[in-house]
C-alpha cells in the first residue's frame, strides 16, 4: 500500500509560510508529506501570499523567534530529524540562526555518520538580482560550509563561488569552487539556461544557435570524490514557457525525499551510514544517488508544471481579462495571471509519487 | 486517477500551527489536502509543539495580525473560498476577528446561496474545564450564530447551550437549543461518552451498566428542518483506550471534505445551491449529507487512530522508559509518551481516502 512512498524520513523544514498558494514551506511540506515524510515545519515568515503578487501582508520571524521555536523542540526532545531542509530566511541574523540549528542537529548526530543530512537552499536572488539584503550574502558564505547539499540557482552559484557562469567551462569551475572553498559534498545548480551560455564545444546541444537548445533547462549536479574532485552530471528537461513561483521549493523538497530514497536503495548498504552520503570513488557521476534523485525530481516537476499550465489556461479562459492601460487595470490583470499560475499540487499528487516521464542524467566531459 | 478525492474545494483554514506534530492547522491542512482540497492556512498561533507536552515555545497572533493576513488575501483577490474551517483562536478579540472574516466571505458570496459554507469548531475546553480565557465564551456566543455548522465537544455544547448534558434527553435538548437560540443549521457534538450519561431507555446500548457501552464513543449530529426542528442521528464507534491530541482537528477537517462530497452527491442536485446546504424536510436524519459525512469521517479516524496506537506501542517498546519518582524523570517519561502518541498521518493517508471500516448512522427516537 505504501509502495509509492520513500523510506520513513523525519524532516525539519525551515522556510516561509504563505496563507494562500504554494511556495516555501507551504510547498515543501505538502510535497514531502505526499511522499511519506514526517515534516516539522518551522516558518521563517508568515505572509498572506507569495511576493510575485507584488503586494502581501504578514510578518517575518526574527532570529530570536526562530531560535525560540527550536528551543521548544529541544526541551521536548523533538529533534530526532533525519534531514533538515532550509530555504528562505528573512535576514542575515535569521540565516545565522538557521545555520546554528543545523549545526546543533549535527552535534546531536555526532557518532552516527549519515544519520543527519542538511539540504540548504541559499535563497538570495535570481536572474542577476539579489532580493535579500546585502548582508545575507556573507551570512550564507559562512554558513554553507556546514551543509551536505546546497541547491543554488545559477545566480546564487555565481554569488557564492565568485565565478560568473558564461560557459560550460565556468559552470564546472563554479561547482569545483563550491566543493573546494566550502567543503560541500553535494551541489546541484538548478535552472541553468544553456542557451544563454556562450558557445561551447563540449556537447552538441550546447550551441546557442541550435533551436533545440532554446527550450532546454539543464540541471547540473555533482558529488565530490574522496580527493575533492567533482563528479559532474547533467539532466536536460524541456523548458516550459511560463514562470511559476515555488518551483525552487518543490525541487528542494522532492530532492530531500528522492535522495534519501536513492541512498537507501544504494547497492552499497553502507552508504546511509557514511558521513554526508558520499559514494565511493568508483561510482560514476550518472550512478550517483544524487543523479538518480535528480532524474525523478525533474520528472515529477515536469508533470506537475504541465498540469499547472493546463489549469492556468483553463482558469484564464474562464475569467475575464482586465483590459486597459490604467495602472489599476494592469495591476488587476497581473493579479489574475499570478493567481492562475499558482502551482497545482493537491489534485496531482500522483505525479509526485509516480512521475510518468523520464529524463536521464548524462555524464559531462571531464576535461574543459 | 483522482477517484479517491472529494470534489474540488477551496478551503480557508484558520487555526493553530505547530512546528512538530499534528494538531490544529498542521493536522487539518494535511487531512484536507490528502482528500484533494486546496487549503489556504491562516495560522492563529505558531508554537513549537502542542500544549499536551505541557511546555512549548512560540507566539500567538493578535487579532490585528489575523485581520492583516486576511486583508492581504483581499487585496490580491484571493478570497474565492468554498468553505472556511475555523478552529482555535487565542483570544476573544481573535475569535471576533475570525468571525469578521467569515462574515466578509459570506457577504462576498451573497446572491450565490450554498457557494460558501462556514464550519466553526468553538475550541474552548474539554472534560469540564475551559482552557481559554473566560471572555472567549461570550465571543463565541455572539459569533456562532453566523456559522453553518458547529462542532462542539460535549463540554463546549454545554457551555454554548447552557444545558448540562447528563442524559439523552438533555443532549437532545442542548442540540435543539443550539439550533434555536443561535439559528445554526447543522450541529455535531463530537465525543459524547454515553456510558457517563445517566441511564436512559431510548436505546438498549444506552444503559451505563452494560459492558458493551463502556467502550463506545458516540457522535451526535443534527440538521435542522425548515421549521427549526432537529433531525437527530448518532454514530457509535468503539472508543480507543488512549488520548490523542489533534483528533478534534482531524474530525473537523474530514467533515469539511466529506460533507461537501455528500452535498455534491445528493440526489437532489439543488442542495449545493441551497443556503447552508439544508436538506428538504422529507430527508430523514440518517440520509442527511451530514450523517453520510460523519460515517466516513469516523471510519477514517478509527483507522488512523488504530495505526497510531500500533506505532505508539512500537515506539515505546523501542525506547527505554524513564523510571523514577523525581520530577525530572516523570517529566521526561511524560514527554516520551506524548511524542509516541502523535497521530500518524503521512504514512496512513490511504485511510483518509479509503477507510476500511463502516460505522452506520442511526436515527434517534424522536420523543424524549
Amino acid at each position: 500500500m505504501s509502495a509509492d512512498l520513500v523510506p520513513e524520513t523525519r524532516v525539519l523544514a525551515v522556510a516561509s509560510h504563505v496563507v494562500y498558494g504554494h511556495v516555501g514551506n507551504k510547498m515543501a511540506t505538502l510535497v514531502m508529506q505526499s511522499l511519506g515524510c514526517d515534516v516539522a515545519a518551522l516558518n521563517t515568515v508568515d505572509f498572506s501570499n507569495h511576493t510575485g503578487y507584488r503586494q502581501f501582508k504578514g510578518t517575518r520571524a526574527t532570529a530570536e523567534e526562530i531560535r525560540n521555536l527550536y528551543e521548544g523542540l529541544c526541551q521536548n526532545n523533538l529533534t530526532d530529524f533525519d534531514v533538515m531542509l532550509s530555504g528562505y530566511a528573512p535576514s542575515a541574523a535569521a540565516v545565522e540562526a538557521v545555520g546554528a540549528i543545523a549545526q546543533d542537529l549535527q552535534r546531536k548526530a555526532a557518532g552516527r555518520p549519515g544519520s543527519f543530512f542538511w539540504v540548504l537552499d541559499p535563497v538570495m536572488g535570481d536572474q542577476g538580482r539579489l532580493y535579500v539584503n546585502d548582508d545575507v550574502v556573507p551570512a550564507y558564505k559562512s554558513t554553507i560550509q556546514h551543509a551536505d547539499l546546497i541547491l543554488p540557482n545559477q545566480f546564487e552559484a555565481e554569488v557564492l563561488s565568485g565565478i560568473q557562469i558564461t560557459s560550460f567551462h565556468s559552470l564546472a569551475k563554479a561547482i569545483s569552487t563550491l566543493h573546494a572553498t566550502y567543503n560541500i559534498p553535494h551541489v546541484i545548480i538548478t535552472s541553468v539556461q544553456l542557451s544563454k551560455l556562450s558557445s561551447s564545444a563540449e556537447t552538441p546541444s550546447a550551441s546557442p544557435s541550435s533551436p533545440s537548445t532554446q527550450n532546454l533547462l539543464t540541471v547540473i549536479g555533482s558529488t565530490t570524490t574522496s580527493t575533492g574532485q567533482p563528479r559532474l552530471f547533467r539532466v536536460d528537461v524541456p523548458a516550459l514557457d511560463c514562470f511559476f513561483s515555488g518551483t525552487g521549493d518543490m525541487f528542494a523538497a522532492l530532492t530531500v525525499a528522492r535522495l534519501r530514497e536513492a541512498v537507501f536503495a544504494d547497492p552499497d548498504g553502507s552508504l546511509r551510514s557514511t558521513k554526508s552520503w558520499i559514494s565511493n570513488d568508483d561510482v560514476p557521476p550518472t550512478a550517483l544517488p544524487l543523479a538518480k534523485a535528480t532524474e525523478k525530481v525533474l520528472a515529477s516537476m515536469h508533470n506537475i508544471l504541465e498540469k499547472t499550465i493546463e489549469a492556468r489556461d483553463a482558469e484564464l479562459a474562464s475569467t475575464a481579462a482586465v483590459v486597459g492601460e490604467e495602472e489599476d487595470m494592469r495591476k488587476r490583470e497581473h493579479l489574475r495571471r499570478t493567481k492562475a499560475a499558482e502551482v497545482r499540487l493537491v489534485r496531482n499528487v500522483r505525479f509526485l509519487r509516480q512521475p510518468t516521464v523520464e529524463f536521464k542524467a548524462q555524464e559531462w566531459e571531464r576535461d574543459f
